[in-house]
């Protein structure tokens, strides 16, 4: 096997030019064989094997750099650069990340995650290249969707001033218009600089014209999400901007690739080489079904269908239904993604809603301010943003919705430990990033029912508030527990005395674990689902510290800012005659692997607790 | 006078046409006559008179929706909307604010103050306008500037795809190339489509080439600051993006701009109106030095020369001084500033290492992945944003800077209370989002001296750290206490027993006062200078819960994920033998003022802390 030679960065220079496909096709093979068995991201390596294959030709590891923006298409490039090993382990805990880690190799020169951050970190490797003197090439690897990103354009605003060189590729997989990117392909093989571009942009839309269905293909270009692409493909954007411009250049072939990057390697500024790959390549079910195969789940090679069938909703799930209610209740409801229909659950609500729904891109920011905008307007919207995406929006929630005390409603999913994802993608900060912000709001569910109720109090709710819950299987247990929510207020799921469990949102499974063990032992013990973060139920403290020496707050969420902080914090200053014990996240980032498994390594499973909370009482009395 | 005419929107319309021009002047003299007393935005204002004033005389107001982004030019039209009494109290507590807000009248549809959430806001706007059936004509003003903010971009994108009506005026008063606007402008007076594109544009280049100087002009035009600038003068780019370029227009002519304005509002889609405006036009000395004017203090109308002399060095002068300093020990050094080469104190720094300097434009994202890229690649980034702005990277320093340990330095100004600029600029919550990020360190300094001990600390120091200090005279009491900083360590200013002032940054200076105050009533105090908020000194807190029943922390930041909520916290969870009393903004906006009357209103000035001590100490023993 080929493979079998490439034991570390720049062994590829050894393999024949001939052999060259083999190997992609090899590389192929391995991705499948091992995504399927560990779940990851499957088509989008798929998609760029080629590119990096071309990318580790054409350079030379460690020296020069490759920055790869969100960084979940680096699998190649491990393989590369001597790691095939590690996709036994591939994004479980202790093993080897999905992501590019500093830690892990010489040749990952900066982590990544989030997207639309590869540019700036280029460009600052780029400005200390020059500071010291030295002469490596550069190389930032971005997708079209990530173009989306408002810094992706603050960094090409700035790129665009450079006198030295600073290679930026464009990985244009796009997958709204993948019928037509091979005729545009075709005809703008030829083409690279700007001088014949409005010849060529009249020719394109006369080409697409004279197509069957051509006409819808121009309107599919227009209206596309990315609606960014009808500006790259010319390429005149970013000529405009002052970046050179090389390509379109076929992503599936290394030698065209390889010529391309010759000679934006010659280049005296930021050049963008423009590389057309197709998502999921060489794996039939991942080329047919593109979504699906984005991140997956460990799956049947032969049909393409996940190993594991899910058998409860997940959260995602339940407010993907209750939007669609929510929706139907009250015509003044919106919902807003970016770029996660799917992800956020909110696809439903566009079909059956398409006017009340915006999909605003990778665009954390806009899709923030837009909403102010809409509720400004007398609408209610509800912006769907993952956690650890929502952290982009920060100063948006701060000063344009909370500033004017405006009704959005956050939904926000993957909110505490995400797993498999790690360090970028844990949603370990919102309670306190939003605890921080005046007027604002927050609330968690305990169970997929409480989720329901949550929206719909949301939705009444007249002012900002955020409901946070977590990646997975919806918790269905509790479904007695049903009390009406009301404003800043917990619901007592048992009343006894001397401990009392205060547990937020996803942690109030694993407190009633934690209070059958604790009953078990022969403790008295009062279980609370807090709901309420901010602001917190002091009623219920104060209520509590009569009769209970020891509280016990739990929370997915780091301890600066967030849940047990503010309950220790209130009662130190009301001087309770109680003690609390703050269950949170350490005050580090949580790597990859298992939520189950990260949680006791942090400390923040059922077991780890009940011995803290006996520890804890044991002390006291 | 006219301006006697103007009692409430649309009062204009009752000029005579001929008299426009009349109004414009009087407008002028109103705004100098008023600033010069009270302080304030100037320039802007100056160059936006009659782009206002057609946009009052072609909208129709409440009903149609004017949104001003950063909103600090928006004084023209308070004086349209029957706001002209608010000047006499401009910016001051109680009085007007020098930004748009929703609460002082209805002509006010969207508070900005933060530079490119216009588009987005007007977008909103637009959609719920759209679903509510409604007809109102929605413009988002939005300046030259603001366009190299990444959200705008992003809100562009997305205006790309409408199909309704949505101006956003491009208000382009950029100065660096002010020389030629004039020139370029006559030349494209007359396009407006893009269909004579590419012979403009080279025309453009031909006939600046053809200029005195002209090669110099457009190297300019490429190198400028804005290079964005290139893009908007032909239109092209926003045709590229679907949307529909008018102008540019001569932004001080009414005719001219209320014709433009009106083949705007018949399109069907977002159009971009590309106005030329000159800022400080018609007051010689704002013309001439455009950036003193455009945050003014009260200052002589003859001479333009500020009436209140400086008389002490502020902490941007200290933070100025000490860069150059740090600049010349240490090579690596470098410098980012986010459009605020003046407001942060960096100029002198780039006038000493150009190459060592960059003005990223209004990009804090990016400034601060670039500076992550900088010190991947070795140097030592020192990053300086305002306190208010920085929250606009909350994401890059979570994600970008700190996974990686990085050691970027961030130097924090105008932290804590701003006064007259308000709520959307008091630099009051980055202990709360800068704590709860892992591997982040804060420092604030309690004096001129120790701002310079802590930046030579933080370019040692390896890792990520904040220094946050405040607008305005920098603190120069104490200057016998300089022991060396050390990690994680407070300092010790006087000690004694019972109660412990332990204050933050600017705060010591409060401190100080109540100190002393506290000593003459005969109670015994402790002094300390917290100096670090993250990690917080667990040894003194420990030690000195020994000796004093009461410790009372001080902070100009909100109490969730403060400094004073971590104290609490370590004494609640050490079961330590003494109260906390905590002094620090409350969960609310803070409007503009005097920060010393809006220390007192909110509770933190020396007179209130000293009751509350003596409360909190009395109700204890």
């Amino acid at each position: 096997m080929l493979l079998d030679q490439i034991k570390k960065e720049n062994d590829i220079k050894n393999i024949e030019r001939k052999d060259w496909d083999k190997l992609a096709t090899e590389i192929r093979q391995f991705l499948v064989e091992k995504i399927s068995v560990t779940g990851g991201h499957l088509g989008s390596n798929l998609g760029a094997v080629e590119l990096t294959m071309a990318l580790h030709l054409s350079l030379n590891l460690p020296e020069d750099k490759i920055i790869w923006d969100v960084g979940h298409q680096s699998y190649t490039h491990k393989i590369l650069t001597g790691r095939r090993d590690g996709f036994e382990n591939l994004r479980k805990f202790g093993g080897m990340s999905g992501f590019p880690k500093r830690k892990e190799s010489d040749c990952d020169c900066f982590d990544t995650g989030h997207s639309s951050t590869s540019i700036s970190a280029g460009l600052g490797l780029v400005k200390a290249r020059e500071l010291k003197g030295e002469k490596n090439t550069i190389v930032s690897v971005i997708g079209d969707g990530s173009l989306t990103g408002g810094m992706a354009y603050e960094a090409l605003n700035n790129a665009s001033r450079m006198d030295t060189n600073f290679i930026i590729v464009l990985n244009d997989n796009n997958m709204s218009i993948s019928e037509n990117v091979g005729g545009v392909n075709k005809y703008l093989n030829n083409i690279r600089t700007a001088d014949n571009y409005l010849n060529l942009k009249e020719g394109i839309y006369q080409s697409l014209l004279k197509k069957k269905h051509g006409n819808t293909i121009v309107e599919t270009i227009r209206r596309t999400k990315s609606s960014f692409k009808q500006l790259v493909i010319p390429g005149m954007f970013f000529e405009d901007m002052g970046i050179t411009y090389l390509g379109p250049v076929d992503g599936h072939d290394i030698p065209a690739m390889m010529q391309v990057l010759k000679e934006a390697k010659r280049c005296k500024t930021a050049v963008l080489v423009h590389v057309i790959t197709q998502k999921g390549r060489g794996y039939e079910p991942a080329e047919r079904h593109p979504a699906r195969f984005h991140g997956a789940e460990p799956f049947d090679i032969q049909t393409g269908i996940p190993k594991n069938k899910k058998e409860k909703a997940n959260y995602t799930d339940v407010f993907s239904t209750v939007m669609v209610k929510l929706g139907k209740r009250n015509e003044k409801v919106v919902a807003i993604t970016a770029a996660m229909p799917d992800g956020t659950g909110l696809k439903r609500f566009h079909n059956v809603f398409p006017e009340r729904f915006f999909d605003v891109g990778i665009a954390e920011q806009h899709a923030v301010t837009f909403a102010a905008g809409l509720a400004a307007g007398g609408m209610i919207p509800i912006v769907a943003i993952y956690s650890s995406f929502l952290q982009r929006a920060y100063d948006q929630i701060l000063h344009d919705v909370c500033i004017q005390n405006l009704p959005v409603i956050f939904a926000i999913d993957r909110a505490g430990l995400v797993g498999s994802d790690g360090e970028t993608h844990q949603g370990i900060f919102d309670l306190s990033y939003l605890s921080s912000i005046p007027n604002m709001h927050i609330m968690a569910p305990k169970n997929k029912w409480e989720l329901s109720d949550m929206m719909k109090f949301a939705v009444k709710f007249g002012a900002p508030i955020a409901v946070r819950y977590p990646r997975g299987e919806a918790y269905d247990g509790l479904e007695e527990y049903r009390a009406p929510i009301v404003y800043g207020k917990s619901e007592m799921l048992h009343e006894e005395k001397d401990i009392a469990l205060i547990a937020v949102g996803s942690m109030v499974k694993t407190a009633v674990a934690v209070y059958a063990a604790l009953k078990e032992k022969g403790y008295h013990v009062t279980l609370v689902n807090a709901r309420f973060v901010k602001p917190i139920d002091t009623e219920m403290i104060r209520r509590l510290s009569g009769a209970h020496s020891l509280l016990v707050t739990m929370e997915e969420n780091v301890e600066s800012g967030g849940f047990g902080e503010k309950v220790r914090s209130f009662v130190d200053e009301e001087n309770l005659a109680c003690r609390v014990l703050s269950i949170c996240i350490p005050d580090e980032y949580v790597e990859h692997g298992n939520v189950e498994i990260l949680k006791k390594e942090i400390g923040i499973d059922a077991n780890t607790i009940i011995e803290k909370a006996v520890h804890a009482w044991e002390g006291k009395s």
